[in-house]
This record gives structure tokens, sequence and C-alpha cells, in this order.
């Protein structure tokens, strides 16, 4: 993986202050994935107690970024065009964790993966999946 | 519009702490529609300077929530089962505006639409176009 | 609408084997939606006797592609990057009639909706709503 | 694996009108999963010589049904809610391979994925993977 890549993956998550004010965390990168983590408080929640789908499909969607990012060429950078998310099972837990992963890189389109878990018990649930196509565009 | 139904749209837009703590206030409803607004604050915004797409998400699937809710019968309540958003153009400008609707309330699923727009200059753009799936569930 | 997209339209209705092969005909078109039907026969048909989801898809999809093509610039051509297509009713009926527009035509890439509908006596339902991206191309 | 839910995936795969029409063959399945593949003939195109994108989803979303119905309680069935597929390569070769298998079975709801598959050459290809949620309906 280059340096524009690891630089390119480590701003987005910097420099996204809706991601930043969350506490949405990047804890690893490579080549074409990422894993991200979020520690979930009351302000996450949703009227019945758990996560809000909105933070499910932010902390998915921004994982989803982050992996395009690291497979981009120097110059280049990306954007969501469209996600879809389903919503397994209700996101009750003390952190939420997200790997994504880049199932296609094309020049101008690439296509990524997300899964949302968080540990019940002894387990790791899973309680989304996501995918999202990003747009290749000029770097600013 | 029956008062339990209003009585549930009200209480998904105030009981869900992330939609209050973002800023997302419901304006307008009735019987399988409602309208919301967001003013846009730094806080939103992902890496560029525009609203990051969770956001849009958020007040979009919401949306649907509180569309969905207004048509169900008094003992029930509504969770998205899955929504898909299409990014249409970069959101800047200073609030959002929502406007959601049924387009089929079944006896288990209902399938709800939201359109986000945003004000440029004179102009009311369409920024992003979402769709979600809803299970009708028992009222907890 | 100008000759090269009239053109385009009508050679992607003609010379999609698939589409001429299931019966899907082209009715009527213009700049930014075409409208397409299709009459019902057995061999359409999935396991409880309705007309299956992969038919429905197909209308709509090649649908949203005309949609597009009526909008791309004379050397362009469009692809479909992605669909979603939400199943409202069951689809039972004698014909199938689709309407996409396109809502927004972007310079790389350009988003479509159909929607799929049945006469059921004096009614026409909504049976289907879907959602596609498509990417412009150069014109082979 | 049951015998009910045996015979309730052969049934989906025998008794559906357009997907024997269309040649798509039920290769293996067992508990949560199932594979399918479809010998590829001009009458399946699009108007550039690929694979029908209609064709694609399909097999993705027939698939998906299958490995949902493998799950279910013996008096029940499943239908198709809502599918997304994203077309990742342009889909040429001569045969195509799904593999679907369910990511969650709920009481109500059950979500499941299908990648699709070519050869190329001595690769197998992804060309399209697919997202289906499945309503759990009393069997006819």
């Amino acid at each position: 993986m280059s340096d524009p890549n690891r630089n390119l993956v480590e701003q987005i998550f910097q420099r996204a202050r809706f991601v930043t004010s969350l506490g949405i965390k990047l804890v690893s990168f490579d080549w074409g994935w990422c894993e991200t983590t979020l520690h979930v408080s009351e302000d996450l929640s949703q009227q019945h107690g758990f996560v809000h789908a909105g933070v499910v499909m932010t902390i998915a969607d921004h994982s989803c970024g982050g992996a395009a990012a690291s497979m981009v060429p120097a110059d280049k950078d990306v954007i969501t065009v469209e996600n879809k998310t389903s919503f397994l099972r209700p996101a009750s837990g003390s952190s939420l964790y997200c790997r994504a992963k880049v199932i296609r890189a094309g020049k101008s389109l690439v296509f990524a993966e997300a899964e949302v878990t968080m540990i019940r018990g002894d387990l790791r649930v899973l309680i989304a999946k996501s995918s999202s196509t990003l747009a290749v565009v000029p770097l600013r």
C-alpha cells in the first residue's frame, strides 16, 4: 500500500467532522479494507434505546469509503454514489465494530461492502450488512 | 389520522436521542407522509465540507419511519428493515429538507421513500433519494 | 430530444435479444423518460403463478436504461451499475406497464427510477418500484 | 436439513416457469445456501452482446429464494420483498454460476446474498453481487 493511499485513508477519518464528533475510530487498514469502531453513547440511540440506523449507516458507509480510498491512484479520491444497508438484528451493546472491503475497484467506480457487528456476551453478532458504490474523483 | 398515530409519529422524533442530538425537527405530517428539516452545522460535515452521507441517510430513514408510523394500527410500531440512498449531488447549503411518503402499507411491511433537498440561491435542489422497507412490529 | 438520442433509445430496445425475446415493447419516450409494456405469458411466471421478480426487474432496469439513454451526449451510451427493486404487491394480471424517468443526469452517472404497474379490474396497481444507477460510457 | 425444506427448494426451481424457460439449473444446496448455473444463449443478451442485467438479477434473486427456503419451518414459504444487485463487470462467457447464502434467518424475514461468477480463461470472475430481503409466508 502506497503512502498517498495511507495518508488519504487517515485523512478521510481525521477530517470528517461528523465522524470524529460521533467518535468513530479507524482501527486498522490496508490495501482494499479497513476496520473501524465506535463506543456507543446514549446520544446515538433511537426511540427504543438501540443504536440508531443512521449511526450504523454512517460507520458502514464511511468505512466503505476508507476501504475504497486505499486502492485509488495517487491523485484521486472517492465519494459515495449510493449505499444500501440491511438491518439484520437490533443494535444493542456497548460498541460497534465495522469491517469494510472492496469487492471491485474499477477505473471510475469502486464497489465496497461492510459488516457491522456488536459483542453480546461471548458472541460477536452481525447486526447490519451494507454495500456502497463509490465514484473515483480528482483529489481536491 | 388517528390520535394514536399522531402520538406515535411525534414520539418517534422526540424520543430518538440521535435525531434530537443532530437537531432534526419534525415540521409537518399527516396520513402517509412527513416533512422534516435540519439546520446544518460544521459538526455534520464530511472531509470535503459537504454534509456527511450519514446525516443525509439519517434524516431520510427516520422520516420514512415517521411516514410509516402515521399509517400503522394503534398497537403497532415500525422498525427499518433496509434502506437504500442515492446521492445525487454534493450536499452543500444551510439546511436539509426531507419529505417522506409511504408507497405501500401492507399488514407486516411498509415501503416508504424520501427526497432530501437543499436551497441553493433561489432553487430547491434534490440532493438525495432514499427508499426504506419497514417492518410492522408490536408497540412496546 | 435529438435524433442520436432517439436512435439510441430505439436501438436499446431493438438490439437487446433478452428484451425482445420476453416481448417487452417500447411504447413511448422523450427527453428523460420512457414507457414500456409486456404482455404476460405463462413462461414468465414463478412458482405461485405470479410474474417472476426477474421479469419485473428486467423491464424496470431496461426502461431505466431507455430513459437514461434519452439524455446522454451524442457519442455516449449507458450501462447499469446497480439496481434496487422493491416488490410491493404480487404481480398478477395480463400485462406489465413500466414508466421510467431520470431523476439526475450527471456527466458520468445517471440516476433513474421506474414504476411497474398492472391493471386489476378498473384499477392500475403499483406492483414494484425500482431505482438504477447507470454509468455514461463511450458509444461502441 | 429436513425433507420438507429439501422438497421446497427443489419445487422452487421446478415450478418457476420463467426459471426453467431460461434454463437455470439447481446444482447443489443444503441448509442456508444453494448453487445454480445457467448456460448462456444469445437470447439472454443485451444490446452489446453481454448477458442482460435482468438475467443476472433473475438467477441471483431466485437463488436467494432457494437458500432462504432451505431454512424456513415446514409450513412456510418465502417471497422476495426487495433485491439490490451491483454489476461489477460485463457479463461475458458461456455460463453463469451463482452461489446464494442466508446471512440472517428471522421468524418473519430472511436476508440472503448471492454472488454471480463467470469463467474467463482460467479464472472465475465475480460479475455481480446481490442482496435480497425475503418475507416468510404461509405455504400455499
